[in-house]
């Protein structure tokens, strides 16, 4: 890689960005050299936490030393703070979403063509294991073609503490998992979008969105079913995913989980019709033993750079960004059409037109 | 119940005919005194089985001993062979789905009430275990407030044999399995439905759907996931059910689950952050284990009279109809409404305004 360190400093010293400072305390070439909050309380944190902290936020503009500014702000302020480090000649690095409407993001795209700076987002989940090995199972095709894919995630808990709760700064559950869930869709399935169809939920009460269920389709023939929900007591497997040989399935965080395939050019019995209810089906019976097979998940080896080195290369000049900004500005376009498709009870089928 | 036997006449002797033959073995009311089929290798069945065989179907209806004929034919034939059975003065028995199409359901209706005999639909399903345990949770608010069903039935065998296949005869899964989760789930939910989305599979090749989701909204603000496969080599669960107290889970036809609920009251800790993937979550990590209580599924006391009991106290004058002809008709309704929500990819919201 590089020789050069590269000096950055976290705009915003919540939940996110401690987490960075963390991460970033085993990265070589990134070294955090100091933190801006506009809260007292994470500005005691941070300095417990062995940070400089910044007296205002021109201050971090106004310092040469500064190479990168990493913003883990409330969503609705990521905007100017990215406009303002642009101008002032940093690289940025922005947490998810990178704004709450995609012309904001546009906006920036332009601020850092002109400036000619890096701008990238935190689209962290693009290398999750469990992401990683449904992404081998489509491509690989180990499944057959993948017509089909089920991406859930479900919790107990409610939305999140502060301002999530709030639809000014962009809070509500579409806005946090489902940019992660519908970026990693969108990131494997390479064909255009035909049809949005979406449900949020507002069980909770609170101004925003406590969860969704969205099905889209592609125009290469597949469905997904995206859902996040908080209110969750049991949980349905992290993925669910059909294709034309067999079916995967991740049951947790723990990438537990396993394939089922058809054993095709093999003899067998039918499967023997089973009591179901006050009925026998054959059509919901198991297929008989010798029709199947059960394996394994596939191994992923981690051949992606890392968020933190891609960001540097394409600095550098050496790499594309893993996370391309058209495809971020793409995923918060489908999170505005879902919003629509969910307010008007419409199916969305101009998404992908352009 | 009553002294009368009542004499049974089964048209068509396939797999439900000759499955209606062996459950009506133990039934004291009724006596399944023949049969009729068109083929001839059904009548050879019938006659292995130690039926009568009439050699027309003129013959079963000219046969004054003859009070009911069952109806267990391909679905585009119930209605000519209903409304013939009604016209000489017989009650009649019919498989589902009744007709493909509720203008012909409206037909028989009409005839029956005219002639003054009874036409019952055997949506059996209603007495299915699994759909009475999650009944009772819904009814007695177990999970408090149910605002979201899920009901699944996947198999991995394809469409099953013979007309199934085809469009004409009322082939495919909607028309299937489809009709009975549909039936089971308006039986349940008693709310005006207000949107109506659909997605059918055609993965396997046929002419008809080899199935389906639909997600129905209910004026009461609850939502519902209908969904048939038979491409799914991997099962999720039957019944997946998230109330405002807690959650309930259906595995499979043998009612495994559990129902997890909320403790309200009692103070517990806030859940800690879990590593999920690439980043830490709050959101989706398990409660503390004094937030909530798994308990086993409610047990369900059979009190409704049995399909068959209900069919002769229904004749007798002795009791409604458990499954009302209103309501199949309004099922029926509906899957035409999946059907044309599918077609178009639309959202119908007119389905309900009569």
């Amino acid at each position: 890689m590089t020789n050069k360190l590269y000096n950055l400093v976290i705009v915003g010293y919540g939940g996110m960005g401690s987490y960075h400072a963390k991460l970033l305390k085993e990265n070589q070439t990134i070294n955090v050299i100091g933190t801006f909050d506009i809260l007292e309380e994470r500005r005691i944190a941070a300095l417990v936490d062995g940070y400089k902290v910044y007296e205002s936020y021109e201050a971090v503009l106004a310092d040469k030393n500064v190479d990168l500014v990493l913003i883990a702000t409330p969503n609705d302020v990521h905007k100017e703070i990215a406009i303002a480090a642009l101008n002032a000649n940093k690289h940025v690095i922005c947490e998810k979403p990178v704004t709450i409407y995609s012309e904001d993001l546009k906006e920036i795209m332009k601020v850092a063509e002109a400036t000619q700076r890096k701008f990238v987002v935190h689209q962290n989940r693009r290398w999750d294991k469990d992401f990683l090995t449904i992404k081998k199972i489509y491509d690989e095709t180990i499944i057959g073609n993948v017509f089909h894919i089920e991406s859930r995630v479900q919790g107990a808990n409610g939305i999140p503490g502060d301002w999530r709760h709030l639809k000014a700064p962009g809070g509500g559950m579409l806005l946090d998992w489902g940019v992660h869930l519908l970026d990693q869709l969108l990131f494997m399935v390479d064909s255009k979008i035909t049809n949005v169809y979406a449900n949020l939920s507002y069980v909770l009460g609170d101004e925003v969105d406590d969860g969704f269920q969205t099905i889209i389709t592609f125009e290469n023939g597949s469905t997904a079913l995206i859902e996040v929900g908080t209110t969750n007591f049991i949980q349905l497997p992290r993925w669910y995913v059909k294709g034309t040989a067999g079916t995967a399935v991740i049951e947790d965080w723990n990438i537990t989980g396993k394939i089922v395939t058809q054993n095709f050019g093999v003899d067998f019995e039918a499967p023997k019709p089973i009591q179901a209810g006050q009925g026998l089906t054959k059509t919901m019976a198991p297929p008989s033993e010798a029709a199947v097979s059960t394996s394994d998940l596939p191994e992923v080896d981690q051949t992606m750079e890392s968020f933190y080195d891609n960001v540097i290369s394409v600095i550098e000049e050496k790499a594309e960004p893993i996370v391309k900004n058209t495809e971020v500005l793409r995923v918060l376009r489908l999170i505005e059409t879902i919003f629509k498709a969910a307010e008007t009870n419409e199916v969305f089928k101009d998404f992908d037109t352009y």
